[in-house]
């Protein structure tokens, strides 16, 4: 029998760095996760246990120490294309490295509206993300986020769907639409700044999904990525993904008693999911 | 051989409720997750079978729902309230009944200085908590809160500790000081509004912590807890519970690099923990 | 305004350690998770932020390694009893020591029959626990285990019980049975083999539970208590903590088809929660 | 401005279901959870919010309870068959079904060297997966497995690996190697008996991984695929993940102690991926 190795990368997941930037008595905190694969020419490793091409994934976690050290933590898009590059740059065995970036969000202290020099409130599931794809000629960029959990008490209904034998939903013009948004969207140009742009697609993806009259996750998830289309000329493309967290009515006339769509069993699961990605085009 | 039942409990956990109020247009969210016990008599269940006096943990299930009709979730501690009285009141073998609820929290979509009417976001591992243990004479009611993250850059050492042949620790007066706080303090008076004062307690939580230096986190819980005692007079008593979740100085000398106190790895486990009670004394 | 500390504590929480003992080729591995929590006289690190008598926490985690390398892990037992007595025996400032252990459970790999010398399957949630609370004149031990989760697919009902206005559970003579069971007990004498005893333990639970018909998870709780104790002469006491995790027919009625007690709905919450204490009388 | 929708999927997750089989007195029980995503003509309900074409969420999970009544569960392999295959011939509008199952395990309760009729022990993390695509032309099937967790303490070693100057891994030839298994392979013949080639999988995997030396995680991946394609021939591709779940020697030179090499500390993170491809060729 023969076999090939039609493909296989390797590296070190869920490298956990925090990083303090002071400046005149203001400091700054960066808490992140790093993921960094690598695709190369490994395969004596796999096929001979020969490993002098394997760079040890102790190594890959050392390094994202020491480029933190030289290059600083800026903003997790920087910082994911000086790790990507290193590696790239430094072993002629590998091919391609792929950094992917997790930060934690901290958000000063604030009290009686002023904002603390250096504590900080987490806590939170959002998450500002970016991969960077390197190889010694190219570098490919997305940023993104995840986690940004949103729900409005009404302004969404679900109406004029397909119905069948299997079909007990009711049409409703008055539901509790809850979400958590994962977004995506590929950097053209990594050398802008993609933290400000970060917080513009959030604020579209805040502003579409309080202010307009929801007919369907489609529909939203559909405007939501226009509306970031139209105010960040520098995205060409967004992805969403947005699962549909069912705050059902509680079935309380069983019980004799009216629900005036005020009582709800949120449900964990099963849940909807729909995502699309939706492009510019000339 | 002869045996006896020294103490036993059954109840239900994790109901989940949502619940809308609207007042002119403007939406109010609660979402909390009810845990129900009953104490009584039911030893006929466990002893001969006979299930005459166990009320199903659906109907208590049901029970919730209802009694949010009923009275609606005003605030956690007046649902709880409420909850754990119908109990008692209902079923006369039911000698106590403690009502524990976890509220997950939701704050308005806030734009350009404006709070939404109807929408809100989530996403944070802070919860309000309650407690509430009624018999058909008494009633204790607990007010608490759990998962408020903090972290602070600087500010925070710990030197003159005890040591010995396994002390590997250094002394330092800078360090992260990160920890998720749980607190909980009995409510004399169940009447008062427990709402405002959770939000007294926890902004003197994060004031002290933010703004006291610490030199261990022992005197900050102690700090925290007296300025607690101290603001809010209707409070006698209160627990906290303070893990040290380290942020560790990465070792990059190893690498022929010098950390600056600016690069660390955030440790999941193990982590120091903390406790204690403070209390009020004449 | 005068306060007091009317109690704390504190310690090292998730101390993970692994542990390979190797007899002529055999090698057995056991993996544990230590808590530690000191209690004594440290008033002065709350009060004055004077640190002379706080054991730091990291030096708790070092001694959990150098308690494995001077007395092995033989036993979670014999390991919680030699680390809980150190504490007391080395800092006079140490009034009460408690160990909490957590074992992940590894079974040998079995294959044609044959166990294997040194490899292992893992996996599993459950985990067998103990604890100790130690001081210089007494020792207190708790062996337990938990995670075990078992399900019956028929020879349970629930029938006759109490009923209201808001009942509307079903009365039913043949329905799933499923629960994950926490067992915990206390050691009179220590120095007995309570490994062996946990297996007794273990196989009498898994027993009644399998082979009694369940009126009840009161009834059959008690049961599996009164087993215990029957079998286990050297345990007076047991508490055990059984939810009732439903699985739930699957209303298909309304997609006009029937259900013939086949089809399910394994309800991740809310869950009935049953727990008793069962002790030996003379 | 133009935009177009470049792909987009919808669906319903984490369906739960459990079925029983009864057979002369002896049960069957499998606990599943499925994942289904449509694709297809759903423009009009992103674009327009005309939700004619789309079939609720709601109704795909109903579909699930429907199906399981019509065609029984008697592998997950023949349910997603059945499953996906339902939407594409049901609905013109729907031209790709992806049906994903995790199939949770639960095993026959054995005391004394019988296996119980209808009582199990479940708690594994360990999972059986198939995915199958389906359109009105086509069927693609993928079986596989996840979650198996496997250590060995000897017989794995690391050495000859590329070095320089972020290096500070030490070279051993005797270590822990302990990983959790995630495999995935395509079913040409989507008739055969997957279940008892999965069973083959698993045996390979671990025969392998236990009795062969590994010179890295790399070499042993591939001698675990290599096993599988020779041992099953109705195989032609594999895809192997495993991360590298380190245990590391405790340093305890540090406190004056020698690790002679049976004190480990169990890493949760950061941790070593590694996967890779591996394909049969004539």
């Amino acid at each position: 029998m023969s076999v090939i190795l039609t493909n296989q990368s390797y590296g070190k997941s869920q490298v956990c760095l925090s990083y303090v930037t002071r400046r005149d008595g203001i400091h700054d905190f960066i808490q992140i996760t790093v993921d960094v694969a690598l695709e190369g020419d490994f395969h004596a490793a796999y096929l001979e246990g020969d490993n002098s091409n394997v760079v040890p994934t102790d190594t890959v976690k050392n390094t994202v120490y020491a480029i933190a050290r030289i290059h600083g933590v800026e903003s997790i898009e920087s910082f994911a294309q000086h790790l990507a590059k290193h590696f790239c740059k430094t072993y002629p065995q590998v091919d391609s490295t792929t950094v992917s970036i997790s930060q934690t969000l901290w958000t000063r202290v604030c009290r009686d509206g002023a904002s603390h020099d250096h504590a900080f409130v987490g806590g939170s599931n959002e998450r500002n993300t970016c991969r960077v794809v390197a190889t010694n000629d190219s570098l490919l960029m997305h940023s993104g986020l995840l986690g940004l959990q949103v729900l409005k008490t009404t302004e969404s209904g679900f109406v004029g769907f397909s119905k069948d034998q299997y079909t007990t939903l009711a049409e409703t013009t008055d539901r509790i639409f809850a979400t958590t948004i994962t977004a995506d969207w590929p950097c053209g140009d990594p050398t802008l700044d993609w933290t400000q742009i970060r917080d513009t697609v959030r604020g579209c993806l805040l502003d579409i999904f309080s202010n307009r009259y929801s007919p369907s996750v489609q529909k939203t998830l559909h405007e939501m990525a226009e509306a970031v289309l139209e105010e960040c000329p520098q995205i060409d493309e967004i992805a969403l993904k947005m699962p549909n967290q069912h705050h059902i009515p509680a079935d309380i006339a069983k019980l004799g008693l009216e629900n005036n769509n005020d009582i709800f069993v949120p449900s964990p699961e099963p849940f909807g999911v729909i995502s699309a990605t939706i492009r510019r085009v000339a």
